[in-house]
């Protein structure tokens, strides 16, 4: 960890001048803000809509990095409204224009693209207190509150660097198919550790259960483990303490965070902040990296279920568990997996072997208890190749056929069945679906996006040693 | 456990009439016996060598089973007499004719065959208590006098019923090929529970840890336990508190006794005294079920070291260990093995899977301490295919190539190598070895007992459900 401090300014001042809007951009972003408040304003107004409209998000908290293009405008109602006048306020921002598409979180709410700018329009419940609130983005109003009235401008250049070093070292970003940490998450840690610099040092020695605790809400690390028990990460809302701001990230996104500070510190460089792009391989190689890696890979495919990726995600990655434990029960030992979607969901399955020997060993009761029906069962069926017989650690065992010796039996069993799938994915493979095997899944790469995840998959590596 | 006393009182007549030698039988054993004793004693007399000459084991004890046709015969030495002398006892020993041989267990001894006899003539040690003993055989003397003083006339045709009941079940013999149970210990258990009745019922109830300790010499199970930890089964002998007579019984005869007499109990027969023979296998049909295994079944043959069985057999099973543990850690599962030796020796070795992919997951060191030198050695290097990345577990992880991907290289290195392997069986096998793999085993069965041994291990199969 001997880099010297000059090393790390330099870095930090090449990257800031890369990251901070300019002040063009900012006049542009804050314009346009502002002009779409008084239009739905005045289309609320117009309707008689009794709601208060506000820019959130990091344009709101001036911390969003140069060409985000991230507008989050948010519509509080009164507590006491109907969840009509969500649909109503949703309808009033189809006025401002762009084009519109409606989403569905835990409410709806509206998506617009105008220009190169991402437009969404949020209604939400305004509370008094974090105690009141009714849905997660009521809580968004707080957040802001809380860092305008803590951050320091020169703060707000480290919460972008350490943003910008979230992205490329591509734990950035909350949402389900991410699992990483969030903007605000961010703000949070430079709140607590000033600068970008100390946040990396302090992450370098963080271990799983690390606890932070801007507020000092709970008595001891302990008591805040205890009600967060298997986060990897812990940080205690300022504005909510039974709430952990790095929920959503996972140990995975953890670990890598903690290796990427600790690399940094070691030898640091702009890599870490904008990693070289992934090589995207030609058919001809992929086919001759799975011949070289000797496995056999398995594509599932089907059209992805109309859901927002929030929502498709976490389906996805239950089926993929729910193969690979399948997969795993039936012998089979699964090497690697991974999900993808664009044009169509992909389920991708890497196992050591894809044929297993038709006989296998049935362990049976232990001497302690009787042998009720388990030799009986098997003495007489066509399918014990031997036994009962005991074997050296005392057990009794069968020698019978394995129900299913090839790894693709196993798959359209579990297919057919679909059971612990995602919902809306399961749906989707009733509907349809293809399985690729080996060298015809180059066909899939007709989609680049899709050439980019198989390559990535095959030379899979931490984006600063890339 | 509903068979009618009757019935087993029945299995029992039927088996004992062909067990008891007959009037006929027990003089001419007697006779034999007594004609070598005293042929050893005038040899001994004429060489001025002073020793006591006694028959011991079965004949001694009238435990002996129609057609056993063994006799021991022990010459107790003096305590102070030199180690020389037991080489004149052996050298007297050779007078009494037949076709012997020396053979060498802790002491060395004459082994001899006179027409259907197998007489083994031991020099000891004569030595007033268990505390003096030198050797093992030297408390061989004691045993007899504690059973003659203890064991009825009644309890003899108990003791012989146990033995075959054994025998039949295959765990009877304390020798390290067998590891089960010796005809001591069978006497021992009769003695505990009076009748063969009464130690199957007691051993159906046996779980591992079992103690038995027919003169108290201590003062709870778990004391004893503790002295003899990991033993399943613990007999103290009566004249040595500090020996477990049971300490040869594998935990996978243990359950064979336990599963024999639970079995027996149930659904009492013969054929656990005189179970069916193995059916021997022609060569298609054992090369067929080599195909609807769809195993790889590999045997490593050689010339067996010039050795008993007691030292061969504990070499060839540390070979085996240490073949199969070579195995698993370069990845292949060994899902069965045993070995075996006559003309020569062999060791088989069954594995689901003889060829893995060339890549294999390779996992680096936890995010709380550092990365030294783990990712600088793999990321350059050619053998890497992809990584470093973090897996779902927060891991650091490489993908690199496996060193051998082929079990037959890992076989034939491990045999070059020869590490854990058994001394002896180690200097055999740098002679000069095969490897047979798949149908070409069955060349092996030239040899009929080769033929029974794979006969048995394909059909594998506790003896009374043959």
């Amino acid at each position: 960890m001997g880099a010297a401090p000059d090393k790390i300014q330099k870095i930090c001042d090449r990257v800031l001048r890369r990251i901070e809007p300019t002040q063009k951009e900012r006049v542009r972003t804050i314009r346009l803000a502002n002009k779409l408040v008084s239009l739905l304003e005045g289309e609320l107004r117009r309707r008689g809509i009794q709601a208060q409209v506000r820019i959130e998000g990091s344009v709101a908290k001036d911390t969003w990095l140069a060409g985000e293009n991230d507008v989050d405008i948010f519509a509080l109602l009164p507590k006491g409204a109907p969840r009509e006048m969500f649909f109503k306020v949703i309808e009033s921002a189809k006025k401002i224009g762009g084009r519109w598409q409606v989403e569905y979180a835990e409410h709806p709410y509206l998506r617009t693209e105008i220009g190169k700018y991402i437009v969404e329009v949020v209604p939400c419940y305004k509370v008094d207190s974090a105690g009141e609130m009714l849905s997660a983005v009521d809580r968004t109003p707080f957040h802001t509150k809380y860092v305008l009235e803590h951050i320091t401008e020169r703060e707000k250049r480290e919460v972008r660097l350490l943003k910008r070093f979230m992205m490329g070292t591509n734990c950035y970003g909350a949402e389900l198919k991410i699992q990483g940490f969030s903007g605000y998450l961010c703000e949070l840690l430079v709140l607590k550790y000033r600068t970008f610099r100390g946040v990396v040092e302090a992450a370098s020695r963080w271990s799983v259960g690390e606890v932070i605790d801007l507020e000092g809400a709970y008595s001891s690390p302990d008591e805040a483990r205890e009600l967060f028990e298997g986060h990897p990460l812990i940080v205690i809302d300022p504005i909510d303490r039974n709430r952990n701001v790095a929920a959503a990230v996972s140990k995975q996104n953890f670990a890598i965070f903690v290796r990427a500070c600790q690399d940094f510190l070691a030898s640091p460089g702009e890599k870490f902040f904008f990693p070289n792009k992934i090589k995207h391989l030609t058919d001809e190689e992929i086919k001759s990296i799975f011949r070289r890696r000797g496995t056999s890979i398995f594509c599932i495919t089907f059209k992805p279920p109309d859901v927002v990726a929030d929502v498709l995600y976490p389906q996805l990655r239950k089926t993929e568990r729910s193969l690979v434990a399948q997969l795993s029960r039936a012998g089979f030992e699964v090497q690697r997996s991974d999900v993808w979607s664009n044009g169509r969901s992909v389920i991708l399955l890497e196992l050591a072997v894809a044929k297993l020997p038709k006989v296998k060993i049935h362990v049976g009761p232990p001497i302690t208890s009787g042998t009720g029906e388990f030799i009986k069962k098997h003495l007489g069926s066509k399918k014990s190749f031997s036994g009962p017989y005991i074997d050296e650690d005392g057990r009794l065992v069968f020698e019978i056929e394995r129900e299913k010796s090839e790894a693709i039996d196993v798959l359209e069993e579990a297919l057919s069945k679909k059971e612990s799938f995602g919902k809306h994915v399961a749906k989707a493979i009733s509907e349809g679906f293809k399985i690729y095997q080996g060298g015809q899944i180059v066909r899939l790469c007709r989609d680049e996006d899709f050439r980019e995840f198989i390559s990535e998959y095959l030379s899979h590596r931490l984006s600063w040693y890339r």
